[in-house]
C-alpha cells in the first residue's frame, strides 16, 4: 500500500469523510488533499477549512461550483427532459460527474496518484464519481475507504474517531438525521431509516426543502420562464444565469409544496432502493421545457428525442455522464434545441406545475392549418384520404391474404 | 356513387351525425345503419334510437361497450405506461379502435359495403377509424363525409337541417360549448375555440370532470389499488370489474381535482393542435402502475419497456392498435406483467397523486441487500471494484490512446 | 390547371420523360425547364440537350453532380453502416434527395413554379423527390404525369409520341430492356419483368455493372483503403476525390463479381416490391467501414450507431434525407467518426469482399490488454469476479425470491 | 476454503480442465463430478470418460446436446436475426448459456455447492457461465481457476501435470494449435497468436471447417430450405432435426468456401479482440432466413425487429441468455415468426450465399399491386399524392415559418 503518495478527498467536512482523511493518513501513510465544493448544497463550505487545517491537510481546496454545475450538468441534461425509469429526476446522478473532474483537475494540479471519496460500496455513487475518474484520467488510484475498512457502523465509526483525536460535534451527533441524504443545487435526497419498507410513506418532518401541497399557499403563484435554445435565460423578464434560475425556482417551487417524489428505483450495481427526493425548481424546469419543445420542436425531432431519452438517462444515472456515447447523444440533442425559444407561462399551486400557455417566434404551431373553422384552403382535408389509403395498404394486403388481426 | 348499398354509420344521435344520416341517404341512396356504444362518455346513449328511427333507419345497434372498452383497450395500454409525447394519455385515441371494430362487426352482421363516422379530416381519429376497418376488413369502403360534403360551417349545416327536417334540439343548440369535445370512460377532451391559442389558457367553466385544485377538498382522500398482472382488480379491498375501477377512479380523482392535462401535440396528419383533457383516472393508474412495476419488475425488463413505449404510445396515437407490430409489442408489455402483482397506497389531494406504499409478495426489493445497516454479508461490497474497474477499461484505454473527454 | 406558368422537370432525355415536356406543355400551358443531371448513371447527359431543344424547351440545365453526389449524400450515409431491412444499400434513394435539391434551386433561379418528374404513383421515387422538394419550397407545385394522365401502358405512350412528333429512337425500342432500372454512381437497379415473381431467379444478361463470381477472375485483387473521419480518402495509397473512389471501387469490385442483391423489399407506399441491385463499390465500402470503425469506435458508441442505423436506413428509404431528424441523427453520425481514421486491406475474389487487416493511429485495440499471453499486470482478471457478481446480483434476487426463467 | 464439499465441472477432456480437476480437488479438498457435453464441437466425447476416471472422478455425466443445442438456443436466435456489431454470429455465445444450464441441473442433482469451467478472465465466457449459473441457481458458488491459479503459462500447467501425475498426450502437444480456438455445432473460433495484430490476415491453415473460396468447386450448389414458424425444417424436401439440419448447412457451407469472418469485436469486459470464425451453416440461415421473412413479415414487425436487433444480440453476448429480458423480447420475436413459413431457394458458390428465390403459401408479396403493369384498379395511384402531401406538411410549416435545412 506504499505506494500512494497523496490523495485527493472528495471532503465535506463532515464526520464521516474527516475520519476518511485520518484513515488515509494512517493507512496509506500518504499526504490528503481536500476538496470541499459548494454545489448549492445549502451548507457552508468555508468551515470545512479549518476542520482540514486541523486534521494535518495541507492542500485545501473550496470551490464555488454552482455556475458551472447548473450550466454545463444540469442545462444539458434538461435539454433531454432526463427521467430515470420514468420517475427519477437524477438529482444526485449529474451533479457527481462534476465532483469527479475537479477531484482529476486537482490531482494534476497537486501531483497525486489517488483521489478518494466516501461514497459506500453499494450505491451508484462509488460507481458515477470513480468512472468519471478512471475516463478522465486512466492511471489514477481510487481508494474507496467504505468498500476497504471495517468501519461498517456509526459505534466503530465514534471509536475511531476518540482514538484519533477527530473531533466529533456532539450537537450534530444528536440531532443525526435518520436519513442518508445528499444534496446539490438541484435536488435533496432521502434513503435508508423508514424508507427501506416501501411500504411506509415517509414523515411529514423529513422534508427540508419545500412544504406539504397541505401547507402552501393557497393562492397560486404565476411566473414567466424565458428560453433560449433550450435555456432558461430568464424568469418574470429579468435576466438571471443558471445557477440562479434554479435556485430561485427552487424558492418559488418549495414554497408550493412543489418537487417531491417517493420512488423505488433500480440502481446500477443491482439492487432495488427506495428514495424521495425534493427537486422543486427541477420540477418546474421539466414540466416548462415539454411545453417549449411542444411548440418548437418538429414532431420526428421530439419524437426521436423521446426515444433516446431513456437511454440518455441511464447514461447518466449509471455514471456515463464522461463517456463517448453521452457525449455522442448530448451532440445531436443539443442541435435540436436550435429553435426551443420562446416563452411559458406556469402556475404553482400546492404541489401542481399547470403550463398556462407557451408562445413563440419559432412556434410550428400553425393557427390557420390547426383551426376547427374553415381554414381557406391551408390544408386540403382531401389529402387525408389518400394518406389513409396508403398507410392501410399493407394491412389490407395481409387481410386480403387471410392474415387476421382479432 | 351507386355502389354503396348500405353503410354503418358510428351515430352519437347529436346533430352533426344525425346530419350525416340524411346526406349519406341523399348522397349515396343507401341504407344506413346507425351504431351507438356507450363507451362511458356520460350521455344517455338509448335516445339515439328515436332520432335515428325518425331519420327513418331500420337497423340501430346500441351497445354498451364499457367493459370491453377498459378491459381490452384501456387495461393493455396501461401495462405499457403509454403516454405520446411524454404527456398525453391516449384518451381519444385508445377508444377509436374498439369504435373500429364493432363497425366492421355490425357491417358484417347486416352486409353493408362501407361504414362512415363523424371524424373531420383534420384530425387523428379519421385515420384511427379507417386504418382500424381496413386493417379488419380491407375490401369495406369509407365515407367521411367531412372530407366530402361542403357543409362546412355550422350555419350551411343549420340550412341543411332546415331543408332536410332534421329536427335541431334548441336548447343544446345555446348551450352549446365553444369546445369540441370527445368523451369516453378514459377521459373527455377539448379542442377548438379559445384554445387555438397556444399562449392562452382555458376557462375554468371548460373543464366538466375535474374540479380545480383549488375547488378540491382541503383533505386528502386515500386508496388501495390491488393489482394482479398489471392490472387493477380491486379499490380498497373490494373486487371490482375493469370498467367500474375507471369509473370509480373518475370519480375519486375528479372530486380531487386530478387529471387535467393542457398540451400542444402533433396530429398523425402533420399539424400541431392544441388539446385540454380530463383523465382523472387514468392519471392515478398510471402514478400507481409504474409504483407498483417499481417494486415488481426486474431492472432491464423495465427498462426494455421504457425503451418501446414511446414507439407503443406512438401506434396508438396513429392508429394502428389493430396491426401486426402493436400486437407484437403487446406480447411482449403482457408477458412482462406476469409479476405485477401486489398493492399500492395512495394520497389524492388537490390535483395531486402521491404515491404512500408499495407492496407485493412478488416485490424484488431486498431490505437486507439495500439496507444502510450491516447486511451480514448478503452483498460484498468488495464485488463494487471489479464491476466499477471492469465497466471502465474500455474509457481508460481510450484515454491511454491519447482520446478526450474534455 | 392554369395557374402553373413555368415548370422544371427532373429530364433524362429518355422517352417517357420527352413525352412528359410535351404533355406538360400541352396539359398546362407552361413553359418547361429540363434539369438532366450526371450522377454517375454511365449515360451522356449531354445529347439530353438536343432533345430538349427539338421539345421547344428555352432553358436547358445539364450538371455534372458526380462529386456532390458522393461527398454530401453517399460518404455521410456509409458513416451510418445503412443498411434498409437489414440488406438493402439504398443506392436510389440516396440519390434523390439530391435531384429534388437541384430542382428546387434551379426553380428558384427560374422563377418556376412547379416541379415535375417521371416517377410513377407506386413507388418510392415520387415520395422522395416530393418531400424533398416540399421541405426545400413549401409553396412549391408538384406535376407527377403518372399519377394525372392516362398513358398507362406503352402502347398509349406511343401514340401520344405519334400524335405529338416526338422522336422515338426505333433501335432502343427493340433493345428495351424487360426490366424498369434506375442507376448512379452508387448503383444500378432492377424491377419488373420476370422479377415479378420472387421465386425466379434473374437472367444473367439482365445485370449490367459486373461479372458474376463464376465469370470472375481466377486471382484475388488486393486493395488498400484509407480512412479520414470515416470517409475513404485514398485507395492504394493514391488521393482521389470522393466521386472518384466510389468510380473505381465499382470498377474493381464490379470486374470481381462483387455487389450484387436480390432483394423483396416493403416500399413507403405499403406494397412489397422485388429489386435487383448492383453496388459493387457501395458493397466494398460498407465491409471496409466497419472493419475500420471496429478498430476504431468505442464500444458504447458503435452499439449506440448500431441501435439508430435502421431508423436512419428508413428515413432515407421513405425519403426524408431533408428533414430535421435525419439532420439530427446525422450530426450523432458525424460527431462519432473523428477518430474513425486509418487503413482497410481487402481482398476482393469472386463476390466476396474480405477483410485481410485494418490498422489505425487511432486504434482502440489493445494488444497489451487483449493477449492471450501474459499481460504484465495491464488488466486484473480478479476484477471480473465483482463484475459479473454485480451484474447477475439483479438476477440472484430474483431467483431468491422464487422467479424461475426454466 | 473449506466450504465447498463438491464442485461440477464443464470439462472437456483435454489438458487444462484435466489440470483443473486436479486443482479443484487439492485446493478445495472437494470431490469433482465431470460433465462434457457433445455439442457438436466435432470431437468425441467418450474418451474423456476414462480421463476423467484416471483422475478419480466418481460421478461423470457425457451427454449428447446437439439437439437441445440447435432446437432451444440456434433456432430461437436465428429467428432473431441476431448479429453482434453487424458481423457477429455469435456461435461461441450462445452455447454457453446451454452449458451453463447443464452445470446447475448436475448441481442440483448432485447436491454440488459448485461449478468451474476453464475459462479465462479476460473473456466474455466466464461471464456467460456464471451470468447463467447464477440466474438459475442464485446460491450457487463459482470456482474459476484462471481467475485464482498462479497456472498463468503453458510451462507452469506442464509443471503442474508433472507434479501431479497427470497424463499429457505428447502427440497433441507437439501439434498444438497457436490459436485459442472454441467449436461448437455453430461454429469454429480462433484467437489469439498471430490474429492478436488486426492488420495481419489469419494463414490459410487455420481454417479447419471450411475450404477457401478459391478451393471451393467451380461448379454452384443450389439447395431449397424449407421454413416453418420461422425454423428450418427441411433440406431439399427432406425433413430432418434441427441438429441435422445444421450438421448439413454446415457440410455444404463449409464445401463450398461459405462462413468464414474475421473480426474486431468489443468484449463485454471491455476490450476489443481478434476473433475469427467459420460459421458455415448459420451464415447459410441467417441470408435464407431474411430471404423468407422479407416475403411473409409485415413490414412494421420486420423494421421493429430490426430495430431491437441489436439490443438482443448483445443480450446473447454478454451472456444474458438466462434473463427476464431476453425472454420477454423472444417473446415478441416467436410471435412474429408466425407466418415465416415457405421455401428458399439457395446458390452457394466459392463463398457466397445467394437467394435465387423465395415462395411462400403466406406471402404478402402482392404481384398484381406491385406489377409495373396496368393493375386493374388494385391500388389508386392518386391516393400516393395526398400520402405525400400529409408526410410533408410538418416540414411544409416548418420551412414557411422560416426553417431551414440547408
Amino acid at each position: 500500500m506504499s505506494d500512494i503518495n497523496k490523495v485527493v478527498l472528495a471532503y465535506s467536512g463532515g464526520l464521516d469523510t474527516s475520519v476518511i482523511v485520518r484513515w488515509l493518513q494512517e493507512t496509506y501513510s500518504c499526504e490528503v488533499v481536500t476538496f470541499t465544493a459548494d454545489i448549492g448544497q445549502g451548507e457552508e463550505v468555508e468551515p470545512a477549512r479549518a476542520k482540514a487545517e486541523a486534521l494535518g491537510v495541507k492542500e485545501i481546496y473550496i470551490d464555488d461550483l454552482r455556475e458551472e454545475f447548473v450550466r454545463d450538468f444540469v442545462y444539458p441534461m434538461m435539454r433531454a427532459n432526463a427521467l430515470y425509469e420514468g420517475e427519477y429526476r437524477l438529482g444526485t446522478s449529474i451533479a457527481r460527474p462534476l465532483i469527479a473532474k475537479r477531484l482529476i483537475e486537482i490531482a494534476n494540479e497537486t501531483s497525486a496518484d489517488a483521489i478518494s471519496h466516501g461514497a459506500t460500496g453499494k450505491g451508484n455513487d462509488q460507481v458515477r464519481f470513480e468512472l468519471g475518474a478512471y475516463a478522465l484520467k486512466p492511471g489514477i488510484k481510487v481508494i474507496a475507504p467504505w468498500r476497504e475498512w471495517d468501519l461498517n457502523s456509526r459505534e466503530s465509526l465514534m471509536a475511531y474517531c476518540e482514538k484519533h483525536n477527530i473531533p466529533v460535534d456532539f450537537s450534530s451527533k444528536k440531532k443525526k438525521s435518520p436519513y442518508s441524504m445528499d444534496a446539490n443545487l438541484l435536488h435533496i435526497s432521502y434513503e435508508g431509516g423508514v424508507l427501506e419498507d416501501p411500504w411506509m410513506g415517509p414523515e411529514e418532518d423529513m422534508w427540508r426543502w419545500s412544504v406539504s401541497p397541505e401547507a402552501a399557499p393557497d393562492e397560486a403563484t404565476f411566473i414567466e420562464l424565458e428560453y433560449e435554445r433550450g435555456d432558461i435565460v430568464a424568469i418574470d423578464g429579468e435576466k438571471l444565469s443558471p445557477a440562479t434560475v434554479l435556485e430561485r425556482l427552487n424558492k418559488i417551487g418549495g414554497a408550493n409544496g412543489i418537487g417531491r417524489d417517493d420512488l423505488v428505483e433500480n440502481r446500477y450495481v443491482g439492487m432495488k432502493s427506495r428514495g424521495c427526493y425534493e427537486t422543486p425548481g427541477g420540477t418546474i424546469m421539466l414540466k416548462a421545457h415539454r411545453a417549449m419543445e411542444s411548440l418548437t420542436l418538429d414532431r420526428e425531432v421530439a419524437h426521436l428525442k423521446d426515444a433516446l431519452m431513456p437511454r440518455y438517462a441511464e447514461m447518466i444515472y449509471n455514471g456515463y455522464w464522461w463517456s463517448p456515447e453521452r457525449q455522442m447523444l448530448q451532440t445531436a440533442i443539443d442541435e435540436s434545441q436550435i429553435h426551443v425559444n420562446g416563452k411559458v407561462r406556469l402556475k404553482l399551486y400546492k404541489g401542481n406545475v399547470i403550463v398556462e400557455g407557451r408562445q413563440s417566434a419559432d412556434s410550428l404551431f400553425d393557427e390557420s392549418i390547426a383551426t376547427f373553422e374553415e381554414d381557406a384552403g391551408a390544408y386540403n382535408q382531401a389529402d387525408a384520404e389518400g394518406f389513409i389509403k396508403l398507410n392501410a395498404l399493407r394491412m389490407r394486403i395481409a387481410a386480403n391474404k387471410g392474415r387476421k388481426l382479432l
